[in-house]
């Protein structure tokens, strides 16, 4: 068996030693005589395994307090309908920022409950650049400010958190959350599905302030009910118990690794090395406003495009596999998520350097 | 490591086979040097995973062509109000019955959507019996007719399918799903959650009649409305893969068995023993009319009720586990699904014999 370095947008790659441990464990969890994934969730060791991933999470993100913190199904994509069933309040519009095609997809799906006030729009530019907090139009009458921290597809990711206007700061933090340290306090609700930092699919991370939970809109599912979930542990409804415990040996290896702060260096000095040796190059390129650049998602044009399919089919080739860019825009695209380690980076470099020379 | 027979109502027993192969495949799947958990859905390595899930299922439960078959999530606590928001189809009221715990959940959610008629109700016997179809009644103008096919906490199943009424017939089949053959030709839709029959908890299938869907009532949250399910193979959003990979190696398992039938022998076989130990000695006893015993759970009483304790720990050191009732009713509980062997009743039933030999 030979692991390849897979740059995946999502479901992306894991620590080798989580799955070494998952493995491990697969048949028997410490003794038990049965594996976590035909555990009872009402179980006293499944309620263990849950609780101490909740704990871990809290300390990683030094979640305050008055926060709920819920484990749910159907993904980001369920938060894209849950976000405003929950967060509306019996107001009838929410504030949006389009950085991008998931912020679209959420501005999209919050329609079906609201009107939807664009704070900014960076479709203009073809989603390279944001403009500065101080041009937005937020109205301080709707129910919350919503953003995406980072967008995938084309690799625009915000540095820091924008001013929330006076609203609930919403965010999607789905491909950014625990790549560096982030001031949970500043928002009233982020939420994340798993698998990009945080494990496999089929689990998403719902942080939200208590006060602003318990006013859904008429016809919300009890399943997307956060008030209702936080009553009940998440567990409402009988939860995806085997992604749960992968989330928890996900962030027990960032702990490890020394919590966000390292995942932080670890990131940056990623993505500024790939950032650079495409701008160092006359044959790769990438059009984003390098203030708004993603350290996670490093998208990138060869000169010659009809060479795509020959880069894609040769890296494969290296070991350096899932490089094709989204579906819908095209292009090259490296995922460099908290589990891409410095050696998967330093090796496309190389790759990229070598087929330059032979192919530029 | 010893395995323990593992008598969990949901999540629950695997096969071992299922689990070694997922233990090999953990970190490589195919030589493609990369977990399923880590591959993009898009993949064509695991497009052809989920593909072959499909099929397999459809194989199984011989699923006419025109039925598309959803592999979603939220377990089947999120499709109590899935059913209502997608089958209503401008109607304003479906009928119900109701045989139990679950079929009480599944009647409080759709009252968030529809009017809730009720065709019958075993709550003035306890949910020990339900009612001949022909004191049903059912409203020809409701959108649909509403059953459980098997409660869990109560031991109650359907041994056949009720008569439609001239209705799109709806089963909650969680519990019971792939345990018989069953003629899925006589359904409009059929849901189940995966984690007792089909693999680990985190995602549920929907197998409806294609013509019933893509009316939803407003505000259904995309991620719940079958249609666009539908029309992107499951994968609207990204889906629960490494639980679909996994349900798929349930199938395969089923398959291996000898497919339904060989199921409904290897049930019908496990069943009526344990209710024959039960019904021949006067220390145990199970309330449930013999007409509807269910073959998947078997809840039944201690006649010194304060050695349920007793019993629980005495089975756990004959590594006979997860034994207690439900947490709303108490007693005990044998669940014995698909994956539950022949030995693992056998033992039951000798451990039962033996504490009643010491304690009655």
């Amino acid at each position: 068996m030979s692991r390849v370095y897979n740059f995946s947008a999502g479901p992306s790659t894991l620590p080798e030693s989580v799955l070494l441990r998952a493995q491990a464990e697969l048949l028997d969890w410490r003794g038990t005589g049965m594996s976590v994934m035909e555990m009872s969730h009402r179980s006293k060791e499944y309620v263990s395994i849950a609780e101490k991933t909740e704990a871990d999470l809290r300390e990683l993100l030094a979640v305050p307090a008055n926060y709920k913190v819920l484990f749910v199904q159907s993904g980001a994509f369920g938060q894209f309908a849950g976000v405003p069933m929950n967060l509306l309040r019996g107001k009838t519009s929410a504030v949006y920022a389009n950085t991008g095609i998931w912020s679209g997809k959420a501005i999209a799906e919050a329609k079906l409950y609201a009107e939807v006030k664009i704070a900014t729009s960076s479709k203009d530019n073809g989603f390279t650049t944001i403009a500065p907090r101080a041009e937005w139009v937020v109205d301080a009458e709707a129910a919350y400010l919503h953003y995406t921290s980072n967008e995938t597809i084309n690799g625009l990711e915000f540095q820091d958190i924008p001013d929330d206007g006076g609203l609930p700061l919403v965010c999607d933090m789905s491909s950014d959350i625990l790549s560096r340290p982030i001031d949970v306090s500043r928002f009233g609700l982020i939420y994340a599905g798993a698998q990009k930092n945080m494990g496999p699919s089929g689990i998403a991370v719902v942080i939200v302030r208590e006060d602003l939970i318990g006013q859904t809109v008429k016809g919300t599912p009890s399943v997307f009910d956060y008030k209702q979930q936080a009553d009940n542990g998440s567990m409402l409804n009988t939860p995806a118990t085997y992604n749960w415990y992968l989330l928890g040996l996900t962030l027990e290896w960032v702990k490890e690794q020394g919590g966000l702060a390292a995942m932080e260096v670890h990131n940056k000095a990623k993505a500024e090395k790939l950032y650079a040796a495409i701008d160092a190059s006359p044959f790769y390129s990438n059009p984003v406003d390098p203030a708004y650049r993603s350290r996670m998602n490093v998208p990138f044009r060869l000169a010659k495009p009809e060479l795509e399919k020959t880069f894609s089919t040769e890296a494969k080739a290296a070991g350096l596999v899932t490089l094709d860019g989204h579906r819908s825009v095209g292009g090259m695209r490296a995922s460099i998520y908290n589990a891409m380690p410095q050696a998967g980076v330093d090796a496309l470099i190389a790759f990229m350097a070598e087929f330059e020379r032979k192919y530029a």
